[in-house]
């Protein structure tokens, strides 16, 4: 498979660059029997959706989503969904004056000597704009899981450059333009952003997020291990640039006393594992981390080069977020989302008839 | 596919167990042409090989491995190349007693709850054992990468709980038993490694690795992303918890000012974003770090649960590596040889025939 | 991957049920720098589109297609290939009446019982009407073969009922409504149309294909043989119940002395293999022939059972091909691009820098 | 995936060639808990065997199965299963005066074309020996068929050359060594062989297989439908040459009254289809036939070409089957195994719980 699919059984394929006629993708493998409308869909893409607070790109684009398949009288049918997105508000010209140039930390160069061309606008197929689709197609996920397993996901930010989030208060989440689980934060958050918009300049982020009442048994051993599949899942979002499971890089200093978690019949007494043992989910929070990079296109002048090899100066004054990660947050639970449905039904299908004979031990000791 | 291939044109498929007959994979797509024996391989296995230090687990497998097909006159046909290690020094006894229990941190409990049994004996499948297959493979991919396009794999432990090595001398790795690139700081974790193997407990690590001159172009947006795939590769390797690519989690903190790789024609300014722009190699050095937990195996008392869901203490006694980092470092340089490997089939399949007309950016600005 | 793909290096994701909103597809690893517009499909769909004489249906689809992505100025990018076809004549009424019945000979029964329920208007995914999709994706294939290759691909109706074509005319073709090389035969295959239109029932066709100029080497032993793939990709269309390779199954009386194709420096002195030798193309003309079985909907009197497990009597009233065998001619040819294609791309990966050293046999020795 | 995987969640990958050390496969996807020895697989490898009557190829190999992994305490355990035969009789020094020559019908140029080189022993990878891992890989599957899901296989001779099975004794097929269900026409066989043996010419054959008990709802529309990937299945045998699933190439000339099943509450009427409507089996025995060309290895003076491009004569004098077909027969019946057991798994995937409350139709009325 080229690289536009994700997932095994549960396959999303997304097509669609920023500045073309439409995004869109294909669902494939999806259960039948789920009821499922657009509104369904479109809930999760309005919160991926730009221009909502003066945080984000003030691109305005409605990302109204149109279901062409695999949904008859209300609920999927088995064969593959289509969906698609059209693209409404491309400024193209934006883009012309840096049509020959490479912007710095951007895929310009990259692609270019990779397919020999590229598509300037908006960054074409690099853009952010794709995650739409996989929001779309995360939704689909999501709700399957939450309907018929019980599994619930639920991402954050929880460092916006130097501000990190100090608690977590679900409520707070989706009060404040930065998906910050804590008010106060939040509230420096604008600050330090205003600022930053004015400085011209840009800050990475990390973003948090946890499933829970996930089915003990998701995982295939040895390279499908569900932390494998979500690390790809995970640094598959453009500017990820780190991921970690559970403790994540704290481990690196932790003695073995510590970091395994101990099992009692009433519960696990810790997780630092993050709910992933041996590539198998054990029933815990399965919990994660990933770090987003700055910005690349920021309206400081940036030393690069252009299409002809020549020295050059990079201003970028198109319509962009400051800090990508803030939106990005949806794109987190969607990603997740689908690599948990890929894996319930990979379990599915080998182990379906499995009885183990064993208790399952509860994801944590009752408060 | 179920879980136990890896990758798309370059195939890896393993199988066995840690105290079954034989260990073992197949590897699928690899050009003819590509001179090889089985020394080849075996130089890469002793480096992983267990019982060479005080260090590490006492087991002593002499790892051999037997190339059962795909090789005809010295070099590669094009066909899959079966290769085999049979399984020596299996001290099953050692496991017996921990046959009816979880040990915390280990994968025992998710096994019998996905499989419905597991294989005891030393770990089964989720035994670390499994990935001297890895080790083969990879070498494998190495050598064509080395031959075919100049490409350099390095890894090292940059990391031993609370030890950082200082300084990066590659000739210093082969020369202490930590793949260590800092002699003072090896001497330091050999003392510590000291103290720990007497207190009973274990520790993590970190572990860095480099791939140079690795041509730009290689990586497919959207999922297969360069990066993406090592995440997986690396984050599929036991006991990993953290992936980074560049500069890793250190990018929440960065401005886009900071992290931005500028060009000149002469060469890359900088390298934060670890070689890879929108998911293709731009290449520069790519760059990633691990983070591998303390071992769940230890000596000192855990409380768990057994087979019947009762309480019980578990000890274990068996050989052991009392930080299993220490014999990842070639795990890590096989299993980023076989992204690089696959990556580059993929990249000739669609793109062999590219000419952009834009000459490529040096690595970096000559010293 | 669900069963929506096809290809390994050129994939095509397919939706769209035949009373949907839309059907279209996804291309997936198309090299970049090809010229592509909307036109160069459409005179492909234009030759499988329905209504265009009175042997098939009357539905009248325009099938119009749009390149929602991968496309820029011209050439297409190495990015996914978004193509959308909406349906318009949708005459869902025709369709009520057998809602609750299983009609003999299609899928309704089976669907039913692997989904749970149907989209029964037309068929729903079952419905040839599919195949537009894989005619528009075939196209772009077939462009590639046939500028950067040189590789021809051409079928025809080599039999309908009892009615053989007797000779091999390529300009007769498109001259008449049935894909027939052989002016007189497609005049008594109207003639036996009409008697059967008249009389309610449908018949059985078969479909022969020839590409020529296809390189040696393609094809991956041992399950992915080009004739495996061919066999795969022409079974997957609707209706057809029989695939040959070259001599077929002729071949089950024939001795090794006539059918082994002798070789000489000048060229092949037969080709009873239809170009194929242990599954990799030879240089000769890639044969192979397809059974289609005649139309299930027929509007004679058939005896079936309905959803509730009861007995009645299905009459089909709707608007059909009473010989589906006809419009699949551009079916067959764009099934058999997207192997080829697949296996260009397969055959660049693994050995673009392979050189035998041995002359390249002529397909045939010249007249 | 390169080429020599098949199945998507339960997935053989082969390797090794005809004089090499070993060949051998991986099975992985299996469920766990099936009760599995190397004796269930030696019963069906003794089966294809060579050497076992005049009419086989006189080379000994004892073709004795190892399980190297994925068993455990005499069940699976759900990690892949890795199984070794060691190549024993090689008589390579047969094949030392073709090395230089492409054998008329062989692999030879096309391999050479491909790769550069190849492996002139005994065919290398081309040779039909690596079916005996299929065979022991199908034998899993079979096993898993039989005892979860009461599905019965069952291949036979159906022709050799001019001469048909006029019935079909299931009780007869092991009697002779033919596998051929009619003890008179087997007797016409023995006959036959004996004089193409004395005339050193080889001829070709026909196989059918049926499948009954096949639950209803196996195939994935619409590329994956369970008749195309039988077809690839088939097709994917050495020396196949034609496909029929179901009346086959009967259905050319058959009208819609004719082929459609009807169907009772109390079964269906027919079985024209060969259990398979839309892709997916309908409950009904599925059938299938292929047709098998003759050796081509035969005693007889052929013109060909060497690897130099100059004219040569080619005699083999190797061991071989006169009729490659007869020991196919359990080849046939291993690879429509493992179709249908990869199939029981992606249906259980998406569709485990789906319950359609319309009754099953019984595959015939009882008589």
């Amino acid at each position: 498979m080229p690289g536009n699919s994700f997932g095994t059984l549960f396959t999303v394929t997304t097509f669609g660059e920023s500045h073309g006629p439409a995004i869109g993708c294909v669902v494939d493998g999806c259960p039948p029997g789920l009821a499922l409308t657009a509104a369904d869909l479109q809930v999760e893409l309005d919160r991926r959706k730009p221009g909502q607070s003066r945080h984000t790109t003030q691109r305005r684009e409605p990302d109204e989503v149109e279901i062409l398949s695999g949904v008859f009288e209300g609920v999927t049918t088995g064969t593959p969904i289509g969906l698609l997105i059209r693209n409404v508000d491309q400024r193209s010209k934006d883009y012309g004056k840096i049509k020959d140039q490479f912007r710095p930390g951007h895929a310009d160069y990259t692609y270019l000597q990779k397919y020999g061309l590229r598509d300037y606008r908006g960054g074409g197929r690099s853009s952010a704009r794709e995650t739409a689709t996989r929001v779309a197609a995360g939704a689909i996920a999501r709700k399957y899981l939450r309907e018929r397993l019980g599994v619930e996901i639920r991402a954050w930010l929880a460092q916006l450059g130097p501000i990190r989030a100090q608690r977590l208060d679900w409520d707070e989440i989706p009060n404040n333009p930065f998906f910050c689980p804590d008010a106060e934060a939040a509230e420096r958050m604008a600050a330090y952003m205003d600022a930053l918009r004015k400085e011209g300049d840009s800050i990475g982020a990390r973003i948090s997020v946890v499933a829970s009442n996930v089915p003990v048994g998701l995982g295939e051993p040895v390279f499908d291990r569900l932390d494998a599949d979500i690390a790809k899942a995970l640094m598959s979002i453009n500017a990820v640039k780190g991921v970690e499971i559970g403790d994540g890089f704290a481990v690196v200093e932790q003695k073995g006393t510590e970091h395994g978690d101990e099992m009692t019949p009433a519960g696990f007494l810790s997780n630092h594992a993050g709910g992933i043992l041996g590539g198998i989910s054990s029933g815990q929070d399965i919990t994660a981390s990933i770090a987003i990079k700055p910005t690349s296109s920021i309206r400081l002048p940036r030393r690069s080069v252009d299409i002809h090899g020549e020295p050059c100066e990079v201003i970028t004054t198109g319509r962009h977020d400051p800090c990508v990660g803030i939106r990005a947050v949806p794109i987190v639970e969607a990603m997740l989302a689908l690599v948990l449905m890929d894996h319930a039904l990979r379990q599915r299908a080998q182990n379906a008839d499995v009885r183990s004979g064993t208790p399952v031990i509860p994801a944590k000791i009752p408060a």
